[in-house]
């Protein structure tokens, strides 16, 4: 155990940590992750009853959902599987750790971020980075050659959290994925198609749809002048475009991955390119581009995806950016990012106040992402058969933020539970006769709560709820009881009637399919 | 690294427990895991050309759902969360893993089976292991007084699986809690209600809920000549009532926690009654029983209980049982604890037909269990305030092994897809007009599909539509193009119907919607 003095010394350093960066009024994240290391000593510590205290906090990077962020979520939710399903697909569900060995070698640079667990005797495991690996994991380990599925679930990274901007060390990915040997660009233009409505549905504002294609990156660094075993380090580079300016990218191509001058300019020029079906075709005739095999093997399906996107009428909303790369390892044909525009995302600025540098204000617009992975099954298959495919996930935190704060801004309330009836009394001692009511109602489907206190007055009963949005109070007395009928209340009206007992379910159930 | 030929040895003897294992019909469960080593060890040694081949497997103790277990899941997801919402309970979420402190001294002696993260730099991580000790947290965190919350999520305890009996290492729980300070017995009878609907609907047969208090068993405990520090220890000897007769939980007291045999042949006989409210009023009346004031309050809470029960009309599945324990640390009052009856749980010894002890078949009954927990709160508020709860898990994974094992005894194939519509053409080159028209409907909130390919054979694409039990088919033709409609295929009856296009959408909604 750390001495005692020695935590005092350290609680009274930290703390001027703390208030230094709150007179410099520091980036709101930094402050709190200081203040978290503050409360952590001043809990090693102990009270003054020297009783050991909690530290009262969830993991670094994670957070929990109060009712109303669920509720929020359920929504989201909602409508992403609605869609999901509508395109026909099903679910499956993987556990959230796998074998350390089946993430091995699946991301790349970003393989240091995997968390692992403990060494307790038996397998070495690790959390689950994404869902696409454990997907392949499970394609390969059941030998299925095609599906159509969606699966919605956390995944965990030891990355930096920013979590005012929806970054977090766990987070939910919703994956929608084709798997088949199908014939080229379908269910690539399908899940393009998704992407446009999900992110229309959920009214998060205007946005944009990148798209390029591995091969096209890859043939572009080719023709460049890139070496061979620099392409991957080089499109990490190149992925760094969206948060950083061009003459930082090149510094670091040429500074850190030793690229040469020339190739890098020659490899900017290219990447400036924006376009549709045109710039495909364009490109197509580049004399430079042509010498590569693969791209054009990229634009010609990008040019072919284009077309298809124009049947489904999503083109108004997709550009063919060359500059798109995306970082992870297992991209092997097209690939796409949806970003939200800027003038819709500027909330962002609204929560991390200070020190809100481009990069931060940029980076929050990236909300969905995805593309073609051939190989990747193929790499647990014993026998290395591929089973080519392509999907895309939504960035779901990003778009509970944008919607939470949605709901902060907006008037209306969001209700946390769908009660339609409260059963209340104004007299005492009615407590068997509430009980005896509200099982009936359960009986019949219909949500309900009562007061847990055998004598509630009547204001608390009636103000729980107008606080929790229930529509009607049904209200027992004794006379009522004598008359065989109960006193149903409209909550926003005030109006009263009675209503004989027989009757009371199908009135409630009229009453409340009505709102 | 390993010597080759060290694992070519390891895998000869391995492969020789695998038959040995084969030949003597041992246990399926205990077969497969010594499959497993196997396994391990071929594909450490690698393939001929000395690749490395991964382990195709999940971790010991978890599985994957496949689409068919998905559809089963969100059906009984779905009657769960429905009787949740109906007792107006809200819904939170909590991260997957907690700071280690956070659980440490929760669990009593099931400690040891938490999962614990690497120390990979950071906070000392654990995954949860239950959801009610993050829900204390939770509301201690948040200074919450008062909440009725659910939340369905996945736990881990680094137990031993036994899978074909929905035990397992990553498994779901289904809580129901109430917290507050309200009027006794009143939120307690409403968890039981809630068990009783819920099993009742979900329709496993007929089930029974064993109710005790732990204030019952600490005072009979006391009255029975248990020494203070023992209560815990011969507590969790007792709640292996259900699994082993009393004859060797007597051993285990006297011989293990060192008993005397006077005192746990008192013990007996309080355990072996069963009754309702009347055995509750029976003891006490009970001379040595009444000497134990905490045994009293918990004898009248149950009269109390049952008296609630009565109004609720859920007596006849709930039992006074004496001899219910519950092993975790942290129940202060009421318990309970739901199993199906033997009768219907037979297929349980069609699951592991070698070696079903008697243990194994008795175990597998129990799907719902909970009670009160008025201090663990407290042990999180930082000045100890106390926020009294009760609450239920249900045993989701166990009902998952029954009603899969129901669908597949039926005839009634589960669908895994809700497509109501595929689009499909007899003629060639007409994938334009296909993805024109899904386009459409897509758009139009129907849930279609089309192959992706561009000249699928008729006879496929109807196939796939009575394998999926897709119920209509949209076919495009030279001649409907023309003629401005589509012929509208029921996969049933294959009756066949031409539909203007105008009208295809609501069409297609109205036979559906009487499907």
């Amino acid at each position: 155990m750390d001495d005692k003095a020695q935590i005092q010394e350290a609680i009274k350093s930290q703390g001027e940590i703390v208030r230094k960066l709150k007179s410099e009024k520091a980036n709101k994240e930094q402050i709190d992750e200081e203040v978290a290391k503050l409360l952590e000593l001043k809990a090693r510590l102990g009270g003054d009853d020297g009783k050991h205290q909690f530290v009262l906090k969830t993991p670094k990077g994670t957070r929990d959902y109060n009712p109303k962020q669920m509720a929020i979520r359920e929504k989201v939710f909602n409508t992403i599987v609605s869609c999901f399903k509508r395109h026909g697909a099903e679910t499956i569900d993987t556990p959230v750790f796998e074998l350390k060995e089946t993430l091995t070698g699946k991301y790349g640079e970003d393989s240091k971020l995997i968390y692992d667990l403990k060494d307790q005797g038996g397998e070495l495991l690790s959390l689950r980075y994404d869902l696409t690996v454990p997907f392949a994991r499970y394609l390969a380990m059941n030998k299925i050659t095609n599906i159509k599925r969606y699966h919605i679930a956390k995944v965990y990274r030891r990355d930096n959290p920013a979590m005012t901007r929806g970054r977090y060390r766990e987070f939910y990915q919703c994956d929608f994925d084709i798997a088949g040997q199908y014939d080229a660009m379908i269910p690539d233009a399908e899940c393009l198609k998704i992407v446009y409505e999900i992110l229309s549905e959920l009214e998060l504002g205007d946005f944009c749809i990148k798209v390029n294609d591995r091969r096209i990156l890859d043939g572009m660094f080719a023709v460049c002048g890139v070496p061979d075993d620099k392409f991957r380090t080089i499109c990490s580079t190149v992925d760094k475009l969206d948060k950083m300016p061009w003459e930082e990218v090149k510094r670091e191509m040429v500074n850190e991955k030793g690229l040469s001058e020339e190739a890098a300019d020659q490899i900017g020029e290219y990447v400036s390119m924006k376009g549709g079906m045109d710039l495909a075709e364009k490109l197509l005739q580049d004399p430079k581009m042509c010498q590569s095999k693969q791209a054009c093997a990229g634009l010609s399906d990008i040019k072919l995806l284009f077309s298809y996107l124009q049947l489904f009428q999503v083109t108004d909303k997709v550009v063919f950016d060359l500059s798109l790369a995306r970082g992870l390892d297992y991209y092997t044909g097209v690939i796409y990012e949806a970003v939200l525009s800027q003038a819709d995302v500027a909330p962002a600025a609204n929560e991390a106040p200070n020190g809100t540098s481009v990069e931060e204000s940029v980076s929050v617009g990236s909300v969905a992402g995805g593309g073609r992975y051939d190989g990747l099954v193929g790499m647990f298959d014993p026998k290395g058969r591929k089973v080519p495919c392509v999907g895309v996930s939504i960035g779901i935190e990003r778009i509970f933020s944008i919607m939470e704060q949605k709901a902060e801004a907006s008037a209306e309330r969001v209700r946390t539970t769908e009660v339609q009836v409260m059963v209340a009394s104004a007299q005492k001692n009615l407590l068997e006769e509430k009980l005896r009511l509200i099982s009936e109602l359960w009986n019949a489907g219909i949500k309900a709560e009562v007061m847990y206190k055998k004598n509630p007055k009547l204001l608390s009963q009636l103000q729980h709820c107008e606080e929790s949005g229930i529509p009607l109070v049904a209200i027992l007395g004794e006379q009522e009881l004598k008359d065989g009928v109960v006193k149903l209340r409209v909550v926003a009206t005030r109006e009263e009637v009675d209503i004989s007992r027989a009757d009371l379910i199908s009135e409630i159930k009229k009453r409340t399919s009505e709102a």
